[in-house]
């Protein structure tokens, strides 16, 4: 699959692979701005933000954008993570033009006034949402618990508070200063002419501002390793995440720390599986390894019957200590990268999974990672490297929160939350 | 991409397509048999069965199953349904013979009383998960109360009676006559060779039983037009369904339903998301057609604030009405096409895709339906066949079920479930 690339005059960077034989392509704008990028008066602006791209520009209404991306079978969407704001569809190739030139015209909205009063009930409302899933308040007070004054640990939606004294023009300015053209990608993938999509990003694209743009605050981060116990009564099952440092995204190390993740906790036969879930103590007990912008992390999560946490604990930290002692054998260090060489090639079959990886390799290393460089890395993973890694990132040292009903914890009294 | 099917002298088929631009290959096997095909007394077995068949065979314990799937990388599940089976892996290429090995060998399966004894708790533990969540649980005695006495009524996972009144013995007698060869298709698709699987299949499968089999009470069914009233009270909204009848799945008529069920209820921009969603009177107003085996439905699923309830259904049935009376505009009729033209398309760049499409279309009718057909059958569908449709089957000839806090609707009192 060829690669391409292309910066226009005002600094926003095209990347694109082109593969004849799909049947669909799929654009995304990938915007470096999120929650990391806010300061806490900014809180849960980078996802407000995203909402009002769909509530009209100069050109279109908010009914105009729906009716649109209709008309031509558009599979579209967006989203906000701590460090990115996505903005992408897939399309019949016929329809890249008028794809291109929806997307292109959402990026830049109107931010009526009446339409941010409007949709700020939207966001109050999903707050409250968000609230009633267990699982996900779990991970973000436990994230803040970690990441401690790292902007890494800034809540994506933000609290009622913040999302309650944003203003538009507050909104105006974030935009003007994060959706600078020379802070946004533009990614294709699947069937489409290179050059052709170079003329509509040109034309759409080529009025957009230049900013002075950057990010605070990108060093390593593996937290203090603490212990926290946060109580909310209501919650049926623990929810525990041990938490710990790993490799930034542009780090070498990455391949060995996925690979160790997957060995460690995937949701089929891996340590944790073993220890946990298959004899029944646990419902779930993953690991996963998290690449991000200036640091990394590993996170181990447990979700089980309150009463058997401390149990459960106990065998998470064997386990963990185990691996760091003794590494992992060569037959789970084969299994877990067949599992990996799996899932990168069949993630490549789609249009919109290679459009996402050659965006997220581009956004954090400025390089094109090609399928067949990135199956020849994880495949060149050896114990030795595994060894380098745990010496560099201990898989043992972790800050622990846990989230759920129990009130005492190993002589640890919770907090209510 | 070339189609090919064989099938071996006890009855087992295969059908499959091959891709050489693919990079991976998916391999179903589909048993025709689910919770439809059930006396009362068996309520529950064929789920229950589907879980006994990673518990372990001659060759292998459950360990072994987990761990060999584990080395090849396998990406593998199981599902059943009201009236389909299906066990399924998405692999690479070179591994295909050990993927048909590990996926033939656990479809005969030791069921060990042990294993029996042991996995009937995780069923209930199942069951009692599944009541936690409502919009499932709605959905179940909605279906009970549209087909009355039809087998499509009947409950997947079945009650916690039921399931524990189920003997090993009665298992083994349901799995000699529906596991039997000749109530079995194995699909695949993505990059193989076909005689080499076909090969794998012959050695695998050849020795497996044939038995008589069938299915009954396959008739139309469009409900009797009731409204219900079902009360849960701890439930924060109410799901209210409305049910009428669809075409079968071997209808030549499934694509106009299909196509307007998007006209009049896709998730965004169609006749219910600009009455009931886009002003924000409900969360969700969706409509879906549904093609089983002898007989079809129109389901129109909306979950709202209780209090807005009987708004919403007086503005679900003016939509149907309209709907009814003056069918679709041209431009209705041509953004559903885009979009199932567009679904269909990408559906078809991942093997997994079309290992499942060629396997119900075959199931149902035992025809294959290539791509590029299926594109031209969307395609023409014309506002003329739309109307005939809806002689056919009325849209707004439904049959209602509430379920949620609410007591009292419309002068209906509820009933406590």
């Amino acid at each position: 699959m060829p690669f391409h690339s292309h910066t226009l005059p005002n600094g926003l960077q095209l990347i694109g692979e082109t593969s004849p034989s799909a049947r669909s392509v799929a654009v995304g704008f990938f915007v470096r701005t999120g929650a990391r990028d806010e300061t806490p008066a900014e809180s849960g602006l980078s996802h407000f933000l995203e909402h009002m791209m769909f509530k009209g520009t100069a050109r279109r209404s908010a009914a105009d954008v729906n009716l649109d991306f209709d008309r031509i079978g558009a599979s579209y969407n967006a989203y906000t993570s701590e460090e990115n704001t996505v903005y992408y569809a897939a399309l019949l190739p016929e329809y890249l033009p008028k794809g291109v030139d929806i997307l292109a015209d959402i990026l830049r909205p109107s931010l009526r006034q009446a339409d941010f009063d409007g949709e700020k009930k939207v966001i109050l409302e999903e707050i409250d949402m968000y609230e009633d899933q267990p699982g996900s308040v779990a991970w973000d007070r436990a994230r803040k618990l970690f990441y401690q004054t790292h902007p890494l640990g800034n809540s994506v939606l933000g609290t009622k508070q913040s999302v309650t004294a944003l203003t538009r023009d507050q909104m105006a300015d974030y935009f003007r200063r994060r959706y600078a053209a020379n802070n946004i990608v533009v990614s294709a993938a699947g069937n489409y002419d290179w050059n052709e999509f170079v003329k509509l990003i040109t034309e759409a694209c080529s009025a957009w501002n230049t900013d002075t743009v950057g990010r605070d605050n990108r060093t390593e981060w593996g937290g203090n390793g603490g212990k926290h116990l946060l109580v909310r009564e209501k919650v049926q099952q623990e929810y525990v995440m041990f938490m710990g440092g790993g490799p930034p995204a542009n780090s070498k190390m990455r391949y060995a720390a996925d690979t160790l993740a997957l060995a460690v906790g995937d949701d089929s036969g891996s340590r944790l599986y073993w220890s946990l879930v298959d004899p029944g103590h646990a419902d779930s007990a993953d690991c996963s390894y998290v690449e991000n912008d200036g640091t990394g992390a590993v996170y181990v999560s447990l979700t089980c019957e309150p009463e058997n946490t401390e149990a459960n604990n106990a065998r998470v930290f064997e386990v963990l200590t185990d691996v760091q002692k003794g590494g992992i054998t060569d037959a789970e260090l084969q299994q877990a990268k067949s599992k990996i060489l799996s899932r990168v090639v069949r993630g490549s079959e789609r249009p919109m999974g290679r459009m996402q990886a050659i965006a997220a390799a581009w956004s954090y290393t400025g390089e094109y990672r090609d399928v067949d460089t990135e199956l020849t890395n994880f495949d060149a993973v050896s114990l030795a490297d595994v060894r380098a890694y745990l010496d560099a990132y201990p898989i043992d040292a972790c800050t622990v929160i846990a989230f759920g009903p129990l009130k005492e914890l190993n002589g640890l009294a919770g907090q209510v939350v």
